[in-house]
């Protein structure tokens, strides 16, 4: 083992209190000969004899047939794991930045040497999800998977929904209780579902989707405002990694993408709140399913590693290997400009004649089709003259091409009558109707 | 493959449509050779020369790596199956009846020959779940497998539930649109699901469950007024199966039964309506995880279907076989009557004193602690002497044996006070608190 940290300390006290399952279950036993760490004396709790801070002459060992990585980031992993594949080892690891960023060296390496390398607890944590992607849905064509799998964003952005507070403010009770890093950032930012949005387009799609060509937007700029708004339209705001199957002419390409997003209260994402994660499968024959359950946490995580190992060693005692996935589509990534979206958008309004006139101008001249309207604050727009207090002016579009929404949200905050975009989110209704968003068209 | 009606005509159809994807993700093209038919003219979309009346003779040509199963029921699938087994080839089945009933002997004949036995669409449809239990949670210590796996009863008692129909209104309508079969009695009797719960068990604790050991009530007897009195509770009635690890006195054991329950209203399971299906495990590394998804229709059968056969197919060309289940476990099935469950009893009882002591007593006789209890209708019990008119009771236990639960409801309903029970049902609170059950201590 590479690394022990939360997620390692418990796959070793796992391997260990079920020791006898797993030897009947596998066919044999299966033995901890090494745990590779960069301080050993913080390890009172393994034996000494096990402990080594040499983590290549552990992956080097004639005696180690699996290696399990815990590790995290991208190097020394990277090449610790090549190294394990080169030499025949197989591999089970968690690391999904690793796996983002380069996981078709780490699959050509496997394959190479007919080794498995398996890597369940790098998405969602103990929700079994890739294993389902990459073998259960094998013989059917998965159009999109859509969800929330990062917890540090779902807790925050629920105790807003739940409490009307600020960004700020969640962002502090979620590092005071734990579910938030010192440095928020690879979680607030979006990274971490990039990298998990990268790791589910590439298994859902037999394509290669690395963590650079997922569109990637955090949930820093939600507001209150923003939580209340969606409210309003009877929606949610939730962090989602979105892959989609496009086609586009004929031509098939994938969009992957990770923002904040409404989506509909009716909707079961709506309902996933605090640090859990849920994932929305759709394949053209299986329909729309759903998989829910703790995303991060030592034991969670540690249930899926050993899930991958005891899979891993059950393959080495029939001599045989696991499924390995497959590439083969070579899908092109579609750039986020020309991914159709829906926006919401929220515009501070001069509250004067003509105004919903230019207003609605924009939308059409970008070419962008306007579902609903709704006018709030501010007297009824007058058919003459103006009016001195401003309204709000509420908008959400029928789909369109991203650049297309984005420059007409450019286009609008430069015209006289509005006096300021209060607040632009994307609306993504995930299969469900338009009219589910609770608008008036 | 043996057998082309609703899920085998869609198996043909995506093994056709989806040829080229299929043989990428494989390494190898899938052929089919033959499927055996009763009445070969009744499927006219099938080459001649394909069709055969003799499935014993397709099963034994040289051929055939693979045997996909969807006649369904005992004979002719079990002995054709076990034929294929024996003469090496593996085989993918949807036959839920034959796998509860004598799974052990099919798995034994394939661990004998070293081919594979796959049944993913035997259980909630294309929702993978037996692969997760199989594979994924396999470093894992499952404690609980509880779910909605039979659509017609959860149509029929969503229907129930939305409209306040009685039950045989609302199994018309369930069987006019075509949820509920012309003979209801395997869905509505609960055979369907305990089936399907024998199958669970096994997987989710490596032991060996039939269907003769699972306990079943069907949802006949479910009244409107029982929906109702769920209702006020904050509950919903479900038909569950419900599978657990009991561990009594250090000696671990298997409960697996099928009963429609009252659920809190606030579990997960509460909000799948309609023909869905949602399966809930527990794990102690894991914690709680859903799976959500179509549990019934060709479509989504044949995706479970040709996931199977997708990876019989992978491990047939790298030369090996997936991993095979584990019973090792050996757990004996616990006895119904042993079984902690939870009752919920509404009774017409007279409104005169000492009808409560009455009552109570009764309970506490038994040993059952009750943990609420409401009286509705009728005036208030008065300290004196008898109101003409009756009031009901309503009263919700904490956990007690079965045996001593139903012994209370015999005995109560030949007290003098009690002029009738209107209503008893098992409560489930599927670890929510008690006090989510919404009833006043």
């Amino acid at each position: 083992m590479l690394g022990c940290g939360t997620v390692g300390g418990e796959v070793v006290r796992l391997l260990d209190t079920q020791a006898d399952d797993l030897a009947a279950r596998i066919g044999a036993p299966v033995e901890l000969v090494g745990v590779a760490v960069r301080r050993p004396h913080r390890h009172p709790e393994l034996p000494e004899g096990l402990l080594t801070t040499d983590a290549a002459g552990l992956v080097a060992r004639d005696d180690v047939d699996v290696v399990v990585e815990v590790i995290g980031g991208i190097e020394p992993a990277r090449t610790l794991l090549l190294e394990a594949l080169k030499a025949g080892k197989s591999v089970v690891t968690a690391n999904k930045a690793l796996l983002a960023e380069d996981g078709a060296t780490l699959a050509e390496a496997a394959d190479a040497s007919g080794v498995d390398l398996y890597y369940e607890a790098s998405v969602a944590g103990a929700i079994p999800l890739l294993r389902p992607l990459r073998e259960s849905l094998a013989g059917d064509r998965i159009t999109r998977v859509a969800g929330i799998v990062n917890g540090t964003t779902n807790y925050i952005l629920s105790a807003m929904t739940a409490s009307g507070a600020g960004y700020a403010e969640a962002l502090e009770e979620a590092t005071r209780l734990g579910y938030a890093e010192a440095d928020p950032s690879a979680d607030v930012d979006g990274y971490d579902a990039a990298s998990k949005a990268a790791i589910l387009a590439s298994l859902a799609f037999h394509t290669r989707v690395c963590a650079a060509d997922v569109y990637c937007e955090g949930i820093r700029g939600v507001t209150a405002a923003d939580i209340a708004a969606a409210a309003t339209l009877g929606c949610t705001i939730k962090l989602l990694a979105i892959c989609e199957r496009v086609d586009a002419g004929g031509e098939d390409s994938v969009s992957a993408r990770v923002y904040p997003a409404m989506i509909p209260q009716s909707h079961p994402l709506a309902a996933v709140d605090g640090a859990f994660n849920a994932v929305f499968v759709e394949a053209e024959a299986a329909g729309q399913l759903m998989f829910y359950g703790q995303g991060a946490g030592g034991a969670p995580t540690a249930s899926a590693v050993l899930g991958d190992l005891v899979a891993v060693a059950r393959n080495q005692v029939v001599g045989g290997r696991g499924p390995r996935e497959s590439a083969y589509a070579s899908l092109p990534v579609r750039p986020m400009g020309a991914v159709p979206t829906r926006y919401h958008v929220s515009l501070e309004v001069a509250d004067r004649a003509g105004v919903l006139a230019a207003i609605a101008g924009e939308f059409a001249q970008h070419g962008v089709s306007i579902a609903a309207v709704r006018q709030t604050g501010g007297g009824q727009l007058p058919l003459n003259g103006d009016n001195e207090g401003g309204a709000r002016l509420v908008v959400v579009t029928h789909g369109a091409p991203d650049a297309a929404l984005a420059a007409t949200v450019d286009a609008l905050s430069g015209l006289d009558a509005v006096r300021g975009v209060d607040s632009v989110l994307r609306v993504e209704d995930l299969g469900r109707s338009v009219s589910a968003l609770g608008v008036a068209g």
